[in-house]
């Protein structure tokens, strides 16, 4: 049974102390090592190993092909500004051939996840010379994965390795007594600048989550630059989340005076406290012709946008 | 060279009187036989048959199973009012059988004009005693088969068959001269009533460009359900034109607290003069909610209801 730490309770310099001092002796004279996703999670818990180990933490990004523009450069920059210093592996073309054929949604998800810890992730680990591991798993994914909602996060346990059994690994999750409030309080406290916390909810399966039907090569590109657009224009819409959504259906357009099948994106911009209901943001029309302008505009084969204007439920956030 | 008649210079009386001595010149003692869609050409044209020879015009109405909710009722009883008896053909079977397993846009309008002229309009003109047969073809039917932008209406030449020829047929097109403004004028002064000419323009192809996809009966269900509300709720919008599109991607949705992969209905509704430019109409977000609360309710397995942003060009006015 893990002890809740609620926010309002957190003792954040003490709660700092604490888990800098438990890696430390965790990891003894050795090495460890953690994947950084860019997510406030993973942030804070690559602080919190930065100051417990300095250079014998290595940390690394893993590029699956599948992020928004500029991001794996936007992370890596953040942190070396910290003093962390952030290895970029570039992992994409296994995510891509992994995810060739693949329409369902499952097989998809369940794709990267393989691809991510039994491939790329997990082979890193075990050619390592690190003994520790450090994950940022919060309260909130035990009790999802318990209820069965959401995957568990254990690497070991998603390569079927009882870490301590086979290798003496340690696992160390730093903040699996927090919730997500309690994780921004010692985040801040350990200096992440405020975009880590304010970026909106991104899902794990990253772009790959916005294509409907197969994910390529050529639909990334499409929805990343879809996505660039909306979140740029909708950054001060006050949103709970925006995206933008890459249809598989082709619906008729016009281009230089001739009937042209093109692609369709879908925009979704979201008003809600927690993700469990959610009633799309009333956007002026303004904002909505200059986001279909900008659309239309920019990205190639795109004939059509939508905005979607159904609630959650029996809609859910993402459409993936 | 067909000769003009401009909506400003139509006399109409003189109009009337004309086509209606005409047509009974060409049709004789005989029999003359003509397809009503409901549709403002061929509604005027009934008229004019009916007026030139009553009871020796056979007027028939295809059921090709892709109407509107309650259509083929609507128009019956309209011209019923009017002293006209219409024949339902019921070909739904015929119809939905040849746009089996057919996803392309082209090969569907494809299958649905061969089941109409070779088909069903066909056996019905072959079997007949009609010795004539009446078209609404007007002058931008004219130009447009010209320009390679619409087929030709001629049922003859549909059929591969030169009438005079053949069976000594005739084509009688009493609106040929016509443009839609100068055929509306007609229908007024004939005593067709408002609901002829306000209708928003809807496609020959009926539900099955409101389809993306295989047509089924399940999906023209659907897509009849969700433009019966669509055309109810926006029916005092003022909008030149306004739709329900049934997507062919399914999207992730939640019914009774289980994910459950659902249909998306797109909405457009455009501001438009002429069609060949348009916009989406800003309709307010109370009309937005109240369209997406109410197709999510009554539509059962759609889970997900958009507006569509874009403005033509680059899109179109249709879909599909």
């Amino acid at each position: 049974m893990i002890k809740e730490i609620k926010a309002q309770d957190l003792n954040t310099e003490k709660f700092i102390t604490k888990k800098v001092n438990e890696i430390r002796a965790a990891v003894g004279s050795g090495m460890a090592i953690n994947a950084l996703s860019g997510g406030v999670d993973s942030s804070v818990v690559t602080m919190l190993g930065h100051r417990a180990l300095g250079n014998r933490l290595r940390t690394v990004f893993i590029q699956n092909g599948l992020m928004r523009e500029g991001e794996p450069k936007r992370v890596t920059e953040l942190f070396r500004k910290l003093g962390v210093n952030v290895e970029i592996i570039d992992a994409h073309r296994e995510f891509l051939e992994a995810l060739k054929g693949i329409s369902d949604p499952e097989q998809k998800r369940e794709a990267i996840t393989q691809t991510f810890y039994k491939k790329v992730f997990g082979r890193i680990v075990l050619e390592s010379d690190a003994k520790c591991l450090l994950q940022g798993t919060i309260l909130t994914d035990v009790d999802e994965t318990v209820a069965g909602i959401k995957r568990q996060h254990n690497v070991f346990a998603q390569l079927g390795i009882d870490p301590m059994k086979a290798f003496g690994y340690h696992i160390i999750e730093p903040l699996i007594q927090l919730r997500k409030d309690g994780v921004r309080i010692a985040g801040k406290e350990l200096g992440l600048p405020e975009e880590v916390f304010n970026r909106i909810p991104f899902p794990g399966p990253a772009l790959a989550a916005r294509i409907i039907g197969e994910v390529t090569e050529e639909k990334l590109d499409m929805v990343r630059k879809a996505t660039e657009i909306v979140e740029k224009l909708l950054a001060d819409s006050g949103a709970f989340q925006y995206m933008a959504i890459l249809h598989d259906d082709r619906v008729t357009g016009m281009r230089g005076g001739k009937r042209d099948f093109g692609h369709q994106i879908e925009v979704r911009c979201w008003d809600s406290l927690d993700a469990r209901e959610a009633k799309p943001t009333r956007l002026s029309f303004e904002v909505l012709e200059e986001l279909a302008a900008s659309i239309l505009d920019e990205v190639e084969g795109v004939v059509s946008v939508t905005y979607n204007i159904a609630t959650k439920p029996p809609s859910t956030i993402e459409a993936v």
